[in-house]
């Protein structure tokens, strides 16, 4: 069962350490095909690729850049992987951090961390335990920051 | 006859036992499918394979965020769910709520339920009951609130 | 000769009788095949089915709610539409009403039953008359309120 | 050669004229099939039955309104027009003129003439004359309005 | 191994004998196909016809004007590429330069310089140098300005 990870040079963080350190902790016996761009929207033909190397399941890692026109590339990168996954029937998670997210390089690369590792816990749950993930349902997850829990409506 | 739900982990809200009561009272013979993913930019393949798995109509449950890039997710999935309908001639409906729909968690609560259960309606009116639903043509039905009804034109 | 009409629960008018009255008026050997969905999103899967059952050309009748996200839902749908139109090779016809088009539920009224009955004909015209369709390029007419005419250019 | 023609009687324009007369002056053996619907998102399907009957090339000629939504009508229309040029293999070139563009009439007059006319010679060039293309490439050509010629960086 | 270089009327930058200088210093035997076009929503089609021509990958060269609505003709230009790209499972290099990025007519050509030879070594990576890729992965590369480096997070 092999992993794509696509990534970018224009990204500001190396997402590639902390997707392989969750995947090799979770998961000992599933291998990995990476994938290095120039930005966001070369993504999705990585995905594509990743596909064809025979991955079951690509997590696409890229930085979205501050401005208005950096919003509309990953719109379009977004749009992208969308019809990568349905001509392939198969999943690709974003990892997409935007630069606006955050002030502070350190509270940026944080955020980095955070949904580069839950994303990867993500992608192992969506290959192997549909079942937790239904548990799951409902309850608030977020990837880079804090889950935000169910609703309180009593 | 199977129905498949698609639903979210980042949701707060846990559509799936609304939807199922719906049906299990409506239509008792009803059988359904579901898949969890992380987020609504899952859904479409999420309800891509739910087609595969043999359902004959999809329900997608989700909740969009309140920031302005949650709201081009949000288009992102519905373009995805608009390319999978077509290529499958089926339908999916949309249960998406939007954090900005309400201030309180009730509030928020109150309105996944609604839209939630009379969706399941629909399906099952899509599925078994065109001239039922011919019958409530041009008549303002509203999902997550109060019906509008027809104009007043007189 | 079969003419498709798509429409839906969420819309405050009732498109269909003002359709088939030009229809029956216009060209009494045009059949036609009916086919209600909840809103605008539903409608594309809707013309695609209408197809598949042998239609022409379609009319796919809707309204727009007056929010922000309204707008984006009738994007979502008009893609959809695009996208069964080429596959398909056929033309539908959009009757899109917004509620921010009129202030008052009887102009509102109004601008849909002139909308739709304009397109009816114009449905007619693409199936049988493109000579007279051409009699007409660049003469500046609308759907939903009185004709521009030609530029004045002298 | 057959050259395609779609336009639109929502035009206040008539841009047939405008494009004919290049046509016969720049390349006389050169024919024409004409194509009139409605409205701008009639064109991508028409420019698709352009095609089927067996045009190398289509001139899509239309006016949008100047309200916020005829810019979203363009934007879907223009993206038809994306997919049919990719399925066909073929250049659609677009001659659309904006209502914003000029406040008199006869100012949008005069960008529809110049418009039109300068796509209809880049349709023969495109046909026709590739290295005159190329020899044109990064001279600011405009259509609809003067050129700019080459940025001054020296 | 052919480049395919997609360029345009409406640039008023000649990125050509940029690219191919680049290519030529870093990879002797390398060719390419030139193919110019009017506007950058020709670029998508003429990508598909340099793929067509047997082009490994292709740099698409185009300028973006300064109004709103040019935005708008980039987006569905990027669209059509994202369209390319999937259906030939290969990478295009988008080589724009907003006219909104810099004021003088020197500064932008100084960017339409960088962007389009650092791009055009990008392609040339892509092509035999994936391990050089990933080394540069997470390093926060830009094409048209500086490099941003990665993020200072300690």
């Amino acid at each position: 069962m092999k992993v794509g990870i696509a990534d970018t040079t224009f990204s500001r963080f190396d997402y590639f350490p902390v997707v392989t350190e969750v995947l090799l902790e979770s998961k000992p016996g599933v291998s990995w095909v990476r994938y290095t761009v120039p930005g966001i929207k070369d993504l999705p033909v990585a995905c594509k690729r990743l596909f064809a190397a025979g991955c079951e399941i690509v997590i696409a890692c890229g930085m979205v850049g501050g401005a208005d026109i950096d919003i509309q590339c990953a719109h379009e990168a977004s749009l992208g992987i969308q019809a990568v996954q349905l001509s392939e029937g198969k999943h690709i998670l974003e990892v997409f951090v935007h630069m606006r997210e955050a002030r502070s390089e350190k509270a940026l690369a944080a955020i980095c961390r955070d949904r580069a590792s839950k994303h990867a816990r993500n992608a192992l749950m969506l290959l192997f335990d549909q079942e937790g993930m239904q548990k799951r349902a409902g309850t608030g997850r977020r990837q880079g920051k804090a889950d935000k829990g169910p609703l309180k409506a009593d």
